[in-house]
């Protein structure tokens, strides 16, 4: 099958997507000049600075939670591919206000490594940087670009918890103290339908057959843990809340925030279908209090179908607030 | 091809999304106990009532776009099908707030047949009820559910500016003059790459090449003015904006709302890649002022991949202080 997108030169698509994105939210967001990095528009006021990215293909990841009480800058990567340590330091650069810049980082070897450079950088320069690697994905311990466990969508509550208290002027070792007690705590798992066509490869990531599903697909289509026939959403929904359950090993009552995630493909429709049965097993069955809910595309894989079921166990009550505090990005 | 959806049973869909929804966000709505109806919490102060709905398929309209500012309550009806003029009427009861209602209707026959049948059941009520009917579509004339152009897209900017008056205090029929100014000025045109498979149907609602894309296709699959192989982004784009340029007539320096429309699987990535083109084509070249621009899913048609160029012509400066208004909704 032919490449049906609506793009230019597939080689262009980041730049191009960077340069709509700054254009359609200019009173937001800036990409500084000749870099991959784009930054908000917020008076600098002595704050630790938030810095993430990867590579595209995530939309709108990273550059939508770029704002107010969330993202200091964003770096984008080529499709699918971690940004050079030089364009990371850039964003460094830009987010440092004097007290210092955090990094959260999605697990992946190019990510990591590229990042922890970017750090070395930033300390020639006496800018201090700490720095957490997310991976929340169960599904599977290594995979395709990765040691340990993959980080996914979690990633995006990360950078609002820790973009809050940010915003609230905790120092970098603060921010780096909530970000260690914070990650194991965040777990996701989810479930694809069709694979995604990276754009500089021009074919699909994997193949399925047209009445398979396949559990705990990463966002770069890296496989999953099993493969079956599709199933009605609430059974989808029990296979990957048992994965959660025996991660968390919940007990009745705890406290929990949920997102529900589209691939980039998956239309509301069927994720507020799937919520329905989040609701159902976690609420009704299992006596979870859900005291935080989203729903949407927010780590996306492209123009995969499927969605991904992340919870957080909210075991400090200021967590809530943070994700509750208002911000001022495109995405969140 | 067998239908590869996250749903459970067909006919449940609209039923379980609903109660996905407000589960997710039930502290901005609710649903009015045994109807399809969507209405926000929000403390009743006397203002105007803002009711808009049609058939579902199109998430997150309308129910996204209940809230604080917005519509005070969405009626959703079966996938690609009109509600019944009884639940828009418990739409308009439960939006009543002593100064009247206004109902916003897509221009589809059986939406206005409803719609209006609700109204004369308010009048019946002594409940005055005003409405609007949107016909943004320049892409044809008549269509398979339309006498005249359909209303798409620009309905979701109709909620804005009207729901910022709304707000603001006006009466019902400054509401009513605003509406009638406003219409003639948003115009909408669109492309598809691939259709939508309505869950109630179980197939594609119509059949295209992979190579192939069809201009002017409608929210509910109606036909489209051509089918031509696929072209590049910067190609669309300039196909959709000669169209949206017969249409407008415009000049240089004149004031557009702009907004890129998402038809539900069409990933974020090509949606920031085609405003970076319609920035190059309506601003660098036809230097139009985009002074208010806005990108990504508002208008979908499940899982169709496409997109639709929203122009609104801010012939009162008051158009963009009402789409700038900050507004309490889930997906605005």
């Amino acid at each position: 099958m032919a490449m049906k997108k609506i793009i230019n030169n597939p080689d262009q698509v980041v730049d191009e997507m960077l340069d709509g994105l700054v254009f359609a939210y200019d009173s937001l967001v800036e990409r500084i000049p000749g870099t991959i990095v784009v930054h908000r528009k917020v008076e600098k006021d002595g704050k630790v600075g938030l810095v993430s990215g990867g590579g595209s293909g995530h939309e709108p990841s990273h550059a939508g939670f770029v704002g107010k009480g969330m993202l200091s800058a964003a770096v984008a990567g080529q499709v699918f591919t971690s940004p050079t340590p030089d364009q990371v330091f850039e964003g460094i650069k830009a987010s440092d206000e004097g007290e210092g810049v955090f990094l959260i980082i999605k697990n992946y070897t190019g990510d990591v490594m590229n990042f922890e450079m970017a750090q070395d950088l930033a300390d020639l320069e006496d800018i201090k940087v700490e720095t957490v690697v997310v991976d929340d994905d169960i599904a599977v311990e290594d995979s395709t670009y990765t040691a340990g466990k993959r980080g996914v969508a979690g990633t995006v509550l990360v950078h609002k918890i820790l973009g809050a208290a940010a915003e609230e002027g905790k120092s970098l070792e603060e921010i780096k103290a909530l970000a260690d007690r914070l990650i194991p705590n965040i777990k996701t798992i989810g479930v694809a339908l069709n694979p995604a066509t990276n754009p500089e490869v021009g074919s699909p990531g994997f193949e399925i057959e047209d009445d398979e599903i396949e559990y705990g697909v990463g966002i770069h289509g890296e496989p999953g843990y099993r493969r079956e026939k599709l199933k009605p959403s609430k059974e989808l929904a029990t296979e990957l809340i048992e994965q959660l359950k025996k991660a968390f090993n919940w007990n009745k009552g705890d406290e929990y925030a949920v997102l529900v995630n589209g691939m980039g493909a998956t239309p509301l429709m069927e994720q507020f279908i799937f919520m329905n049965d989040v609701k159902k097993l976690l609420v009704d069955q299992e006596g979870l209090n859900l005291s935080f809910r989203k729903i949407g595309d927010y780590m996306t894989s492209i123009d995969m179908e499927g969605l991904s079921l992340t919870l957080v166990r909210l075991e400090d009550e200021k967590w809530l607030d943070y994700l509750n505090m208002p911000v001022d990005t495109i995405s969140w």
